[in-house]
C-alpha cells in the first residue's frame, strides 16, 4: 500500500460548497503521480521521454462523505489485480483528521503507446510497482 | 431523455494530449445543469436560493474512446431509477462528430439540504424531470 | 468587436462561493477559442493541424464585480494593437443580466511554432481575424 | 519573502503542451495559502471561520517561459505594498531546477466581509503576515 496526503485547496470546492466530485480524480491521479516518483525521472518521464500513458479505462467512485476547504485527505493505494497491459488499483480516500472514509475508488488503467494511443507491453519497472503493492 | 452537446475546450487536454479522465465529470455536470434548466431559476437556484443539492454519490464511468482539443460531445442522459431522496442517471457520452461512443456512465445522486447537508424530500419538479426521462 | 457569452457554472466557484479569479482566464480563452471559429477548423486545426500555438505573454485583469453560480458573462473582445508576431486583446467581461462590468483585461497574445516553441510569422488569416476587430 | 514549490501536475496541461496560462493562478492562490498557513486555522479558518476573504482585485502576470509536465516551481513572494484593506503581492515563479524566470506577477488583494462581500478592516495577524515580508 502506498499513501499519499493532499490538502484540499480553495478551488477545489464547487457552489454547493464541498469539494467538487470530479475533483476526486484529479486527487487520485496526483496520488497515482506519487505512486511511481520513485521510477527513473518519475511519471513525468514514462509520458514525457518514455510516452508510454496509463488512461484510466474505468473509474467507480462512491462517495461516503464531504470533504471541504482546509481538510486534507490521505489516499491508500493498492493493486487489486493485474493483468498484462491492465492494472485494477483501489483508492481509499479518508479525511486525514478524522479517519473518516470519504471515497473509496476502483481505478482501471491500462498501458498505451502515447504516439499511436494502442495498447502497449507494460515496462517493467511499472508492472514491478504494481506488483509490489498488490 | 435529453441530449446534450459540448466542445471539448483547450484546458480540458492533459499531458497525454487527450481529455482528462476527470473532466467527464464536470462534462456530466454541465450536462445536469442543462437537463434542469427549465425548473424556474434552473439548476443555480435549486443550490442557490432553494439550498437543495444533489450531490453524487456514486459515479461509475467507463471509457471506450480517447476525445481531443476540437472534437464534440453529445451525452445522452436519462433517468435509470428514481427513488425516494435519490436518482441513478445514465450518460451516453458520443463524439458528435464521428458517433462513436467515448464513455458511458452511471450516475447517483440524492438530495440533500445544503444547509445541514443532510438528505431532503426531493422537490416535486426536480422528481418531474427525473421521472419525464425515465 | 467580437462578443461572446457564457455561463458560469457549479465548478468555476470557488471557496469564498464567488467564480475562482483564475478562472477569468479560462473564460478569456473560451472567447478567444470562439474569435477563431470561423478560421477553417477554427482555433482546435490552428494547434493540433497547423501546429502554431498563441501563447499568452501578458495577461492584466483588474476585477470590478463578482461573478457568482447561475450568473451569465458577455465578453467583448477588440485586439487593440497589432504586430508582427503579437497582438493584443482587450477584453470588457460583463455580468449579462445586469450589464454591470466584472473585469477588463489586457491580453497579449504571440505566435510561435508549437514544435520549437520559436517565434513564429503570424499566419494571414489570423492577422487577418485580429485586424478586423481592430 | 516566503518561498513555496510545488510540482507541476498532469492535469495542469493544455492543448498546447504547456501549462495553461491560468493555471498561474491557482499556483499563486496555493502560495498564498502557504503564507498563511501558520495563522491560527491557516486560510481555510480565515474563509470558513473568521468570514475574511482576500479576493483579488487585480492580477498583473507577465510570462517568460514555458513550464511543462514533471517541472516543478518555486514561488517567492513578497508584499511591496500594503494599505489599509488592501496588499499588492509581487511574486516571481522560477523553474526550480534550472532557476529560470517563467513569470513575475503583481496581485492586489483586498480584505472583505465575506457575508456581505464589503470592503472589512485587515485582522491584525493577516496585516503582520503582510508586513513581516515586506
Amino acid at each position: 500500500m502506498v499513501s499519499y496526503e493532499l490538502p484540499v485547496r480553495f478551488d477545489d470546492i464547487d457552489a454547493a460548497g464541498i469539494v467538487f466530485f470530479g475533483r476526486f480524480a484529479n486527487f487520485v491521479h496526483e496520488a497515482m503521480e506519487n505512486f511511481f516518483s520513485d521510477l527513473e525521472g518519475g511519471h513525468a518521464a514514462l509520458i514525457r521521454t518514455r510516452r508510454i500513458g496509463l488512461p484510466t479505462v474505468r473509474f467507480d467512485i462512491e462517495f461516503h462523505a464531504p470533504l471541504r476547504y482546509g481538510d486534507r485527505v490521505r489516499i491508500d493505494t493498492t493493486c487489486a489485480k493485474l493483468g498484462r497491459t491492465s492494472a485494477t488499483l483501489s483508492h481509499r480516500m479518508h479525511n486525514s483528521a478524522t479517519g473518516e472514509l470519504c471515497a473509496t475508488v476502483q481505478h482501471v488503467v491500462v498501458t498505451v503507446d502515447l504516439d499511436s494511443f494502442r495498447s502497449a507491453p507494460m515496462p517493467s519497472d511499472v508492472r514491478q510497482k504494481f506488483a509490489d503493492h498488490g
